[in-house]
């Protein structure tokens, strides 16, 4: 039986063979769930890259570009990180490049895996779907904030652990770990994250229907995955 | 109001700025917990080292060496990583010098904080206490297994924190997780525990007889605590 295990934080992916393995980057709040919510409405794909210059350049093969720094646009940006931006026109056709603090970085060191997704809970049943096809272990790459341990990327993780129980095996510590935590948490995520310094530091950054929004499962269908450079919609 | 937060591997220990606060280094199956026995039981001192061979050098000067690596006794040493070890004879007024996979690079790790203080379920009560009196920011340092997040470490950092619930604030999102985690847990910390691959890894070594005693709370009220090279117990 495949396995599913957890990664906290990008820091820790070096003690992680991903050979054979498939790995699922997730920055609940808000990349990946901005990436799924623009991909599920239109978007044609999506170039992850690191850094604020690199994005911005994409501008010029016409592409919309998006950028968030420490919670907020940075200067300069068609859009930021918030998944209403893929919401409010259509975007029928367009091509994004996108880089934030975290979850771009996620994506790129996960590429030793075989194949990267990008997982959020608006389609963590999509995800589980499709990694249940493929029968290969898992690595779940939690975004974290700036290196450190998060609460709602490990929610994440414990969602997509329960989806899949019974037919991956749960029992490495960080799985078991994000599997509680979201038994705790899953009758109200919200109120269970509201006690956490980081969700109340988004909060002050007046984010909260955006917190609402990517707390909410099984809104879409579309996995985005990794081709070459680009996030695609997995056929 | 001091907070509490808890790093779950030494690997992220550089992400955390110790100064000004109190670590706390924890490798509950087994090293502290060993550590807080032995401090319990006479040892008058404990010498936590990296390598086998400066562990073994001690000897020359009447030390007790005790090394462990992947969970057993390594050869040539007086003693392993398992507290009955402790409590077999009399070791009243011996010294003893130390080396484990995990917990001696905690310990080693958490030297840029103002105090270190060892903790383990045994002492968490007298931790809780020792905390509580110095006002100080703490850091749970927990041992990990090579690197990675274990669940038994994060229990304690749990169980710590509820110690300290009321005087410290718990906002950080790896003190929540630990703290709920410690909430499903407490009541049959074994029976949560025995899912782990970690765990049955250990158990394999027919080392039940020592998670039970390791996971046992507030048995001692000593609190070993660095000074210089050497843990002694706090006065």
């Amino acid at each position: 039986m495949p396995s599913i295990d957890v990664c906290f934080s990008p820091e820790l992916l070096p003690l992680y063979n991903l050979t054979g393995k498939i790995a699922v980057a997730v920055d609940v709040l808000r990349a990946t769930s901005s990436m799924v919510t623009a991909l599920a409405n239109g978007i044609t794909h999506i170039a992850p890259v690191s850094e604020l210059e690199t994005c911005l350049a994409y501008r010029e093969q016409n592409y919309l570009v998006a950028a968030e720094r420490d919670g907020v646009k940075a200067e300069g940006f068609d859009l930021g990180n918030s998944p209403f931006h893929y919401l409010e026109e259509d975007r029928t056709g367009r091509m994004l490049a996108i880089t934030t603090t975290n979850g771009t970085q996620a994506i790129r060191l996960s590429r030793a895996a075989d194949e990267v997704l990008v997982g959020a809970f608006l389609n963590v049943g999509a995800v589980a779907d499709y990694l249940r096809r493929a029968g290969k272990d898992v690595v779940v790459v939690c975004a974290g904030w700036k290196g450190l341990f998060n609460l709602e990327d490990t929610l994440f993780a414990g969602a997509l652990a329960e989806r899949l129980e019974g037919d991956f095996t749960l029992n490495h510590d960080a799985t078991l770990a994000a599997y509680h935590l979201y038994q705790t948490a899953k009758a109200d995520k919200l109120a269970f994250l509201s006690k956490s310094s980081h969700v109340q530091r988004l909060e002050r950054l007046h984010i909260l229907k955006d917190i609402e929004f990517c707390l909410q499962e099984d809104t879409y269908t579309v996995v985005p995955v990794l081709q070459g450079d680009f996030l695609v919609a997995a056929q």
